[in-house]
């Protein structure tokens, strides 16, 4: 209960693991790619809503959870526990008095550290604090070669070579692609020793079922230690919601997992808008601060003070073909409109990426990405999935993409500073010095000369020379240029450090795993 | 001096024209295009700076036009009138006391209408409004063929043909791109009357001399009858500053001429940051407020209550190549930052649009110009020039890129409009009926069907159909739709009816104009 009472305070100061232990991961991790540390914000965040709106939606969400309630799927423990915790109970469906989830979500912290092996590498979740990880789920890869092909380890282990690699990504991310040449039932053991080997950055763990959950716990614990593991969080993971209205028994599965060892859920409404929700923006921020509110209240049941973030993912609909569409306006709303009441309830907050629809690396999923992406920064979004790689409604992983996004991460991290008004940034002596133009001008300046290595954010991607250099060059586009980055991170990637130990203890226990069950595809 | 007494309060309201003259106006404009009004924001504006730095910026703007000055090149006029005003003069020099030029803008309107042929697409600039006008000023064309060559009136003329097809596009625009087969001292003739005869949308004027300025107003009193000029603005027109701190002759000519003319001005910096201003934020808005505000406060002793428009164009730089970037952050930035200021002075705004430097209309094209666009709403901007067509850093207007910006354009709009928390728009009652899921969704819920079709942005270039179903179309990218729709808004174009005198009073003014003078081609 310890861990309940120092909740609201934050998690992130007991992370700190002074001495021996934190001297002991560094050396053990080796990882020399350059990074950028997570984003700490400096700008306002966007607000959609006014004080009206918010208490309209947050009463009509106290509503549903009153009257319809929310219904725990194929989980008595989950039941019994909601009867103790006084919820009101009929079979499987949970109903809410009002206030009563917004009271147990109090223990939740609202900013901790995700720790990474290596310790420069941690991220803080919550607060004005930003964090990228790539995309997740997809089935399909475009690779290289620019074939659509199902997922594979190999592409598996590449992408997490090129999130090591990104500097504005800050996460290793989980399932950067399903690795389909691998059994159901063991691929999540080598996804986790893909991010934990491959890469020092912090990673997701498996939510597919309970026990993926427990082994992902395991191996954390050979990664960092019982006792580390135990008092810190190592590890974020994904629990979506089947809205409207419904936990079922594998997510509330994971997520007793994952809350009882005190690591990190992500409780995220996955909401296609019209089908999963009203097709209304008020109506779907209703159903997703229900949904919400009851699922980290239970996560508050499993382990008072167990890190959490409040999730929301919404996407438009064509109406015309019932296919999700992202990037439009009004995902955005829900995501600024979802992030406000986080920021309400003191919860770290998910939503975002880079969104779109299209089949290609094109405009359309630039145009679409960067109204998302964009929404994302000003939203105050804490934590933000599919912030790279993500393609054709999160069918496909895409390598080119995945470079492109990068570079626009770290256009957003250079955003985030602000304007600074410093003696150096109101430059007023620069203006004396130039005086007056058009044949004066600021190239040469001292002020400019000791400014211009960070003054400007300076893209890895755009092509900002001439046309005739431009054409000389080959005439290339933007996802031909990121293709050959693509290639160099993953052809010049160097694993960083691991401890012999660790790395045999981790193959022993994936080798016992995967020889204790025959292999499972489906 | 009624002009300027009634300044302050707009000239809006002035505009009705009521009775006749508007009915004749109305009558003479069959325009059938669908259009979208002008955008009337419900959404927040998103600010960058707080207090103290708007404070530490305003007075170092003031430090700066008090001991620097600035140049009003080659016009003896000029210098005379800011003599007769106690500024200080030294040369072409001009210096002004803390708070001078402020207290002349005052008179200034904060809102006027311009009125457009068509009475119903008439836009109101300032308050909390949004106008998007096309590209401005480029000398190339990717046309539907995709060759980059120099532009032609053809080119100029099918660009207004899709201005005036786009709903989301509330203007005409000026310069949409260069028709270099015309004589430079003849083109404005033939570049208004596109505007005036193929479409009855606002539209811009011509400033590269004042004898140019003088027939876009000449023109304008044909088209809308000499008193109604006199009375209302009908023209706004883009006047740069020569950043840093001069203004030249050329500009200051036709600036008089709209201004006394009563027609609207643009006056914009135009900065490429770290060459024309300093490398840093805060001293580019320091550079931009001094220069704006000498040259609004010029707009008001030439004639008091003109109305005029608060401009900012600034771009960063790749400090490699000293080629200028679009899309970026720290332009952003400035745009936030610039766009408060005219709030405060009470000032419309103007700045963004859908810039990139890219070649082609490819994924960087879109990153950059959703970046820019985002912060074009979002940043309150009330005049968006370069809305859409806008490629390789204004050097190109891109056919492709025209539709695909517009698109964007209408998502915006949509944004706009904020989030609904009506009845309608909380849809407690759907999410009652539906409960339950996953089985039960809302597609068939009477809520989603009676709001469908206006519930999301569907955007007429995205393509969100399965992977096997845009297979089945052509595998097509985005700029692939784009092409086939500016095909048909050029093929399909319908001149709106206009008055057969007026429309020969036209072709008179430009013939006697064009036999006038030997044709000149720098």
């Amino acid at each position: 209960m310890a861990e309940a009472a120092e909740g609201r305070r934050g998690r992130g100061g007991r992370g700190g693991a002074g001495g021996g232990a934190a001297a002991r991961r560094a050396e053990r991790s080796g990882g020399k790619a350059v990074q950028l540390p997570y984003i700490q914000r400096k700008i306002n965040t966007f607000e959609i809503l006014d004080e009206e709106a918010m208490e309209i939606i947050e009463r009509n969400a106290d509503t549903i959870l009153a009257e319809v309630g929310i219904e725990f799927r194929d989980d008595p423990e989950a039941i019994s526990m909601w009867k103790a915790a006084g919820a009101q109970i009929d079979g499987e469906r949970v109903r809410f008095e009002k206030g009563m989830c917004r009271e147990l979500m109090k223990t939740a912290p609202s900013q901790f550290t995700q720790h990474a092996r290596n310790p420069e590498r941690n991220v803080e979740i919550g607060g004005h604090n930003t964090v990228f990880a790539p995309v997740y789920g997809p089935p399909f890869v475009r690779a290289l070669d620019g074939v659509r092909r199902y997922g594979t380890i190999e592409d598996f282990r590449n992408i997490v070579k090129m999130a090591y690699a990104a500097p504005a990504m800050h996460h290793s991310g989980g399932t950067v692609v399903e690795p389909s040449d691998i059994a159901v039932n063991k691929r999540h053991l080598d996804m986790v020793h893909a991010h934990m080997t491959l890469s020092d950055k912090p990673y997701m763990g498996s939510v597919t079922a309970p026990e993926r959950a427990e082994d992902t716990v395991a191996m954390s614990k050979i990664l960092f230690g019982d006792d580390f593991v135990d008092n810190n969080c190592v590890v974020t993971s994904l629990i979506n919601i089947n809205s409207p209205l419904v936990m079922d028994d594998t997510m509330l599965g994971s997520l007793k997992v994952y809350a009882r060892a005190g690591q990190a859920c992500i409780i995220s409404p996955f909401i296609v808008g019209g089908a999963m929700s009203p097709v209304t923006v008020a109506g779907t921020l209703t159903q997703v601060l229900a949904e919400a509110q009851a699922a980290i209240a239970f996560s508050q049941l499993c382990r008072p003070g167990a890190p959490v973030i409040m999730g929301t993912f919404a996407t438009s609909i064509s109406m015309q073909s019932g296919a999700p569409a992202f990037g439009t306006p009004e995902p955005s709303q829900v995501l600024y409109g979802a992030a406000q009441f986080a920021r309400k309830y003191n919860l770290p907050f998910r939503s975002g990426g880079s969104l779109t629809g299209s089949k290609l690396p094109d405009a359309q999923a630039a145009y679409e990405s960067a109204n998302t992406l964009n929404a994302t920064l000003l939203g105050g979004v804490n934590f933000s999935l599919h912030a790279a790689g993500w393609l054709e409604g999160g069918l496909v992983s895409s390598f080119e993409k995945f470079v492109m996004d990068c570079d626009q991460l770290a256009a957003q991290q250079k955003m985030a500073q602000g304007v600074s008004v410093d003696e150096n940034g109101q430059a007023l002596d620069a203006i004396r010095e130039v005086g007056l133009g058009p044949v004066s001008h600021y190239l040469g300046a001292e002020h400019t000369q000791n400014n211009f290595k960070t003054a400007f954010f300076a893209s890895t991607i755009s092509d900002n020379n001439s046309f005739e250099q431009w054409e000389v060059e080959g005439s290339k586009s933007a996802p031909e240029r990121a293709n050959a980055i693509a290639r160099k991170w993953i052809e010049e990637h160097e694993a960083p450090a691991l401890d012999e130990g660790i790395r045999e203890a981790l193959d022993e226990f994936i080798a016992q795993k995967k020889n204790s069950m025959p292999d499972a595809f489906s």
